[in-house]
């Protein structure tokens, strides 16, 4: 028995002091003591230097341009002159990598260190430095006394590095700029990793972010036998930037219910009394190190009963800036928020202020620190980690030196048998497809692979995935659970926070994943997406970042499917949000068929530090494509569809350009091809589908923007384009921009409206059906065959006699529900008869005045 | 003492029984039993009726077009063509509906009912309709046999309403579309709104998101005494669409201390035996009612500590899909996910499912609840309360009805002042301006104004609202605490979601609010930024919602100054995603100095009903417009700036448009204008500056939008236009697409990129900075003068000193850090002497060749 406080009988709690400063205590079993030692004078002298050093480099990056060692008196040169940087919390998280070096060295686990409060930064960087791991990566930056000055100057700097735990920061994969998000990293890291630690700093002004609540429940989802372990460290520092935490206020009481409540076991460190702070962290730290390793060995013991443990967590108060400036000019600054950011501000111009620096710097006693040289002395060494089980070098949090590719199946096997002669005959749910194909990415990548999900892989139709293994859960299970185990590793949370963020941790740390959900939800998420992008944007410029595996994202229940669940449920702004991304990072897939999201999806999954987005809709839709068309397509990214079109007539130029992106109003716009070519088949239509929407983008804009050339060979330079998209018309208006005469194009697609419609009427309302296309198509063509009026009027009938039908009958006119390209309800046939021949003012009407909605 | 359990001596805790169905109790103290009486049998008896009444009507909505009182047997033209809706949490909503309704009647209490499960909407429709509330608002939806086929007919069909608790719902104030912000919406209700209670019913599916959880700490920042209360229920119904909840599944234990160490006091109920659930409920409600009364008298008393007081909430735990169908075709549905949407599918073609529908709605008992004519029985009736106490017609939810505009002071009274022959010679914190307007709002209106903020509001240069209040904070504070007070009424709380969910609610509620947080991090609520728009926009529809006082949005520490922060912390994409919404709710402003800030927020602040985004950085900044002026600028929404171009040189067109928008840009562009008035003096440049983002759209975009004689007067028809941009250049694209020339437009704005550098290095990263803005006109105007070539030159020069200067010395160049407009250090000096007469080479260089990146 695993759960429960005190039920191992060898291992007694940490006990919680009422007050800050009183002694914690535990005892270790003889088992205990025999991996980590209690903490030894030396050992003690050794974990304190390093930590000092840690410190004394914090304050140094945070203020000084030159002088680094303090081998004469701060003169106002010596100091930058912009001081920026945050001493608060970078005392607090040198403190906890100091002892985890200390465990590390003893146990030789392998740890990454995730800082919550990214923008203790310094800290970070300096305890890269002390490592050596700096240094390997950035060989100027030498520990000697010019690496120092150049460590110091770089900081937050002109061409040097961000104040944050960022991407250069060696051994980081969470840079803890916007907040909430360490706890889904952490988890996401050691899915999948049995023999990672993750240790994960989560500051007290973080606690109070949503996602971060939310991420706790990580520990429901997480099973001891493969997936390694998170050791949250809850760092209460009082204050956030000008006010306390609600969490540093509360009754200790009442917190520590909370997170027990959250299922964890909670270990209390408080105090600032040195050396006995170092005494009652490191005992703390082997406790938990201990209590993780007995989880994890009798889970993958025979005696494991399946239930979910109580994971150790810490609770660490000390005080905001410690061993910084207690007072400056009469305000209490330690402790305070004061503390925050620069704790001592004008140490140019002010003597006093910069006196206070020195003697703050010398309190640290650099000569036992560094040697003359500016190396760090073998006080401070002993204390480091070998090799790659440092934590500034684990490849650990350098995902891409040890990512595997996955073992894809051929996709083609699983495409959708598509006869050319009988397009969009059969209508499937194309997802299904994807659902059957990742089935067996599953079986052949039992460790490397997952899918995210907000509980609605099912919904999604990718339930396939569920014949390879379970949904992942922790907790209860119940003899009518369905497809639910904690050996499961499809990963379904009702919180696309933490499915954004477990994805995160998962690929940055090199293995795959696809996180699919709600098109109008992702918004929920879009900040992560937009974070990772900047992410890996940023590691591209870094050539010791090996390439990750790509963010996958796949929409599905769309906003043209969400009519039922009303206007909150659509949203395809996601889309808007990845096109502002740079190109070097962002890929949009809007695949038309199951085959074409075969194809797309192959090339996501093989791909590296992207974020791609693929949209398809989870609904039964017409196949276009047989699988080979489907691949030649989806290589190029666009194309011209002869079949849908009229192009064969032999005039140069068509008449109009109908295109297309985004498999539901591809279905109109083919309906709409197929309405124009049976009744008026002397208009030339070219019929262009776009799957990779960055080709529209100019190749300065984005590298698959697609050639003048390329772009003029397909949507001529001069007839007008009739543009059904998916997504909201803007985005094909900032496309096109620059693009010849960009104005021709008339963009259709999503405009917000609220009401409740059936799906036909969901295009109808937004113009990007059939007949407003056919109409718009009409309304644009560089010339019109006779017969044109007649069609227009036609279209006119037909929406009004669908606003009538759908009101009686509350679904959609049965020639619409049961449309299929060819078939006897297409609506498509031609006109019963010969139209009148027309007057002169009909004439006019057709070439000038007919009044149609505006194109966008 | 209010604090903890069991310290009143007269109220025992209801006890959690261990397993489902065993009976709570609670003894009741007479001073209880004094408002809320036990449950007579008549009363059971009516709850209970009212409660099937409920029920009925829910699955009437789900499943009949026709035959609503079941006169006959069901025949499949009965049923709906597409069965949508979601049965599995509707009962549990409506049996606490039912009992809220009970409570009401007995206390008289304000109440608003929020369901964070907000799928459940036809429970919410049917309560309404059985209150009357709904008819008096949809007057064609009688309370007879056919305002009862029309309210099945509308439920999520064509031209009706969708199925989410939405904004067509009387009484709703929350749709529950997009999970997570039932906490949020519901505390935000009942600030500074005393007499109110919130039942905020928390799904277990969205207990599992972040937002949610981040939610409960509302009471950390709620005051008993100038507040109103929210009783939180939890409902464990056990499952999401597929799988079961976390919390259903945890240790009851667990989750009582997760509540617990939230901070409540947790009353639960379990079970699904009747009538005793009802017993067991109806006291769990009187509890809550009774405990809350008694926090809010002592706390409205003398004898208050000021301490939080425990705040009680329910867990009711029914089984999902309560009272519907227990098996179909041989699988349990009941108490299981198979329950959450339609029990029963294909009920048209499956005669036996036909016949389960026809008995599940007949074990209602039909004859009990409705007369023959479809009135709802007074048995029925007899629960409901009356008048504007009923939940579906409390004008508390339709805020508008009860809002009171704004006291606002004179805000020309905080103008900087400006003196039109020395423009930007002072630099100001331009956000402090507003700061000092808001403090004196928060004086003359004490119970009407907010401000939310992620502890920014200082950062943010707003402090000067701590001179009229502090913080709120209801949690321990601190002798060290500076403005942090339960009484305060600015609320800080590092959480984007707490902050836009609490001014949601008390604005829908009828009272005004701003929001201001990091531009970047404002993409962490953007979804909730989006929905709000959405509810704004469908209420726009609807006559019977009075409009509300609108969401206002301020985005300070914007992109172009995040610079030591880095990339993470830069991001305008809010723009583009306000940009996609409809002009009926949306703006958006960037205004260039303190004076427009003002005119603006002041607009802002009296506006109704629009998602009004404002964007100014805090860091110190050159004032341009005296206040005359800036009103003139801003009611006009754009303008030309005489002053900063060289209009004045006779010819009829200028040469070049240097436009600008947003405050960083505008002053670059300012000083790219003086740079070419000083050393190019015969170019003609047109300056022009848009405060109001939205006039460039066309007036069918945009309400705001100009005219294209307005727009072709100001940015002429043909002359390029280099356009200096806050956001994605991309925006500008997709604003002027389809005014003339639209390419002739050059957007320079902010590109995602990182690296680190000084404030001014952001802007020439970006190419948004004065060189290259000099440049891009000298490249892009209808003719240039002799000269061109050299400052096109000397712009390459001042760029590579820059470069190497900020690398040397960490921060940018003094005539760039000092620069005034017309000072010394301007830099815009004429050259010192008359350059070289040119070389024919020379002059076709400046004509044709110079190369310049791309303008975008």
């Amino acid at each position: 028995m695993i759960r429960g406080h005190g039920g191992n009988p060898g291992l007694s709690r940490m006990v919680r002091p009422g007050l800050a400063g009183v002694v914690s205590f535990m005892v270790m079993t003889s088992e205990t003591l025999s991996t980590v030692p209690p903490l030894s004078l030396e050992e003690l002298h050794s974990v304190d230097a390093w930590w000092r050093a840690c410190n004394y480099l914090v304050v140094g990056q945070i203020y000084l341009q030159e002088n680094p060692l303090l081998k004469r008196s701060l003169e106002p040169e010596d100091i930058k002159p912009r001081l920026l940087g945050h001493w608060g919390t970078s005392t607090g998280l040198a403190f906890i990598y100091a002892h985890l070096n200390r465990l590390i060295r003893h146990t030789g686990q392998d740890c990454i260190y995730l800082a919550g409060p990214g923008h203790g930064g310094p800290a970070l960087v300096a305890a890269g430095y002390l490592e050596g791991g700096y240094t390997e990566v950035y060989p100027r930056v030498t520990r000697d006394e010019e690496g120092m000055r150049r460590l110091f100057r770089q900081f937050s700097a002109p061409g040097g590095i961000p104040s944050h735990a960022s991407v250069t920061t060696p051994g980081s994969i969470h840079e803890g700029g916007e907040l909430g998000y360490v706890l889904s990293h952490a988890f996401g890291a050691v899915f999948d990793n049995p023999e990672l630690l993750a240790v994960a700093v989560v500051g007290d002004g973080e606690a109070e972010t949503g996602p971060l609540e939310g991420g706790w429940k990580g520990i429901s989802f997480l099973n001891p036998q493969r997936d390694g372990a998170v050791l949250p460290i809850l760092h209460l520092n009082g204050a956030k930037i000008a006010s306390p935490t609600v969490q540093a206020r509360k009754d200790p009481a009442e917190l520590e219910a909370l997170y027990e409540g959250h299922g964890y076991e909670v270990v209390w460190v408080e105090g600032d009394d040195l050396p006995w702070m170092h005494e009652r962290f490191a005992s703390a730290l082997a406790y938990c190190y201990e209590r993780i390793r007995q989880i994890q060995q009798l889970a993958r013991s025979d005696e494991w009963d399946g239930q979910r443990p109580d994971w150790p967590m810490i609770i660490l108060r000390t005080p905001k800036g410690w061993t910084g400036p207690k007072i400056v000019d009469g305000n209490q600054v330690e402790g305070t928020w004061r503390a925050h950011q620069v704790p001592l501000a004008q140490v140019r111009d002010n003597a006093g202020h910069r006196a206070q620096l020195e003697a703050w710097m010398r309190s640290y006693r650099i000569d036992e620190l560094f040697n003359p040289d500016g190396s760090p002395t073998d006080l401070v060494l002993a204390n480091n980690p070998a090799g790659d089980k440092r934590m500034s070098a684990t490849p650990y949090a350098n995902g891409g030196k040890i990512s595997v590719d996955l073992d894809l199946p051929e996709y083609r096997d699983y495409a959708v048998d598509v006869d050319p002669g009988q397009r969009g005959a059969e209508q499937i749910e194309s997802t299904r497809k994807l659902g059957e194909y990742m089935r067996d990415i599953y079986r052949r990548n039992p460790t490397n692979f997952r899918l995210f999900c907000p509980d609605e892989a099912n919904s999604n139709r990718l339930g396939a995935v569920f014949e390879a293994t379970d949904r992942a859960f922790a907790e209860r299970t119940d003899i009518l659970d369905v497809k639910l185990s904690n050996s499961g590793r499809v990963m379904e949370v009702l919180s696309e926070h933490n499915c954004h963020g477990w994805l995160d941790g998962y690929t940055l740390t090199g293995r795959h994943g696809l996180f699919a959900t709600y098109e109008a939800f992702a918004m929920v998420s879009a900040s992560m997406t937009m974070q990772q992008a900047k992410w890996l944007e940023e590691a591209y410029h870094l050539e010791w970042r090996e390439k990750v595996p790509s963010t996958n994202i796949l929409l599905s229940s769309t906003c043209w499917r969400n009519d039922h669940n009303g206007f909150s449920h659509q949203s395809p702004e996601l889309i808007s949000v990845v096109l502002n991304l740079r190109g070097t990072v962002s890929r949009i897939f809007l695949p038309p068929d199951a085959n074409c999201l075969l194809e797309v999806s192959e090339h996501c999954l093989r791909s590296r530090s992207y974020v791609n987005l693929i949209i398809q809709d989870k609904q039964p839709q017409p196949q276009w494509l047989t699988i080979d068309e489907a691949v030649e397509h989806c290589t190029k990214g666009y194309g011209i569809w002869d079949w849908a079109g009229t192009e064969d007539l032999g005039r140069e130029k068509p008449d109009i350009v109908l295109a297309c992106a985004g498999d539901v109003v591809t279905m109109e716009a083919v309906a709409a091809a197929e309405i124009l070519k049976a009744r008026l088949p002397e208009l030339k239509v070219r019929f262009v589908n776009v799957v990779d929407l960055m080709c529209l983008f100019r190749p300065k804009d984005h590298p698959h923007g697609m050639s003048t050339k390329a772009f003029t060979e397909t949507f001529t330079d001069d007839v007008d384009v009739v543009f059904a998209f998916h997504g909201y018309p803007g985005a094909i208006h900032q496309l096109v921009h620059g693009r010849p005469n960009p104005d021709r194009f008339r963009a259709r697609g999503f405009r917000e409206q609220g009401t409740t419609t059936t799906p036909f009427d969901m295009v109808v309302r937004n113009n990007v059906d059939r007949y407003h296309l056919v109409m718009d198509c009409l309304n644009n063509a560089w010339q019109t065959p006779k017969g044109s009026h007649e069609l227009y009027r036609w279209c006119e009938d037909q929406l009004r006699r669908h606003a009538d039908y759908i009101v009686e009958n509350l679904e959609d006119m049965p020639e619409i529900r049961d449309w299929r390209l060819g078939g006897d309800a297409s609506g498509a046939l031609p006109l019963p008869q010969e139209p009148e021949p027309r007057t002169s003012e009909q004439t006019q009407e057709q070439g000038e005045d007919i009044a149609v909605p505006p194109a966008d």
